[in-house]
């Protein structure tokens, strides 16, 4: 069983600043559905904000907007294969999470599930923004609620080394992702 | 001499799909400005757009509302402490250039400088959104151009085996940089 720890608001940015491919969950209605993202990143510190692009063919489109509600999930090396398939099919024509093999879990604040087993979980309130979503699929949530895995993440940061299933994933194409790599420090 | 190839531009959203951090840099009146943001990636695919931060208090702010035109740059692991250099100091006091030791030469299409031995250069104008660049500090650049390191992008994909200075950098905090690491596939 994997010990999630609460993050500071404040300092929750750091879960997505060194840029992972992230699943968004959403739910309304008794339904929910998750899809795969690439480009989902910071938008401010405190209160926290989260870009993410969600394009309007989606089915998560349509609970996102109706909920007003989504969840970003850091999935882990360990969850590649499903991470792909559930970013290349869709909720419309079939339950994603059945097809995948991903497991939905209960959220903390918001009906939308998370997904068993990832590395990090940022629950967000759509602050709305008609022209943004409108006109380039583009969505901003406050945070408000924030999750981590204590194995790979302590004292406001990522460490991977000795978990390397836990490491986040980077999306490239064709079914070709990274694993983030070795940390070091500067001066 | 490091050989850069043209990207195509309807694929160029590869070179931030996997979430680096970068150098943005600007010029106008003659004068000239980079300053390291984690928070960038791509918006769309054809017209490509990106996405990037650039707070209020920064002068390149200035300079890119001035010029309405940035670079995004991709710097690599041997460029990491430049990059946090020009991460934590302001070009209002001093040349950021001449003071972190990286050198400007000249883009193909506009007056903002490239940062020479990036592995990568997106090109942008900005697309001109006032609500979010006053209320969010988000701006919308349209990419005009895009170039990578043959060493390390080719066939439309990163490759960094065999090029571990030149892996992508990936913020973390307080001097902490992640390099990229391995590259692998799932069906």
């Amino acid at each position: 069983m994997t010990a999630l720890i609460n993050v500071d608001l404040a300092k929750c940015y750091r879960l997505l600043n060194h840029g992972p491919t992230v699943l968004v969950t959403s739910a309304s209605g008794g339904k929910q559905n998750v899809m795969a993202a690439a480009w989902a990143m910071p938008l401010d510190f405190d209160p926290p904000k989260m870009l993410v692009v969600i394009d309007k063919s989606t089915w998560s489109r349509e609970l996102i907007e109706a909920s007003g509600e989504f969840i970003l999930n850091i999935p882990c090396r360990a969850q590649a294969a499903q991470v792909l398939k559930v970013g290349s099919s869709s909720g419309l024509q079939s339950d994603k999470f059945a097809d995948s093999g991903l497991i939905a879990v209960a959220a903390q604040t918001m009906a939308a599930p998370r997904v068993a087993g990832c590395i990090g979980y940022l629950e967000c309130k759509v602050i709305n923004e008609p022209h943004n979503q409108q006109k380039y699929d583009l969505f901003i949530g406050e945070v408000v609620a924030a999750q981590a895995d204590a194995d790979v993440y302590s004292d406001g940061r990522w460490h991977f080394d000795g978990f390397d299933e836990k490491r986040s994933l980077h999306y490239i194409s064709g079914g070709a992702f990274f694993s983030i790599g070795e940390q070091f420090n500067v001066e």
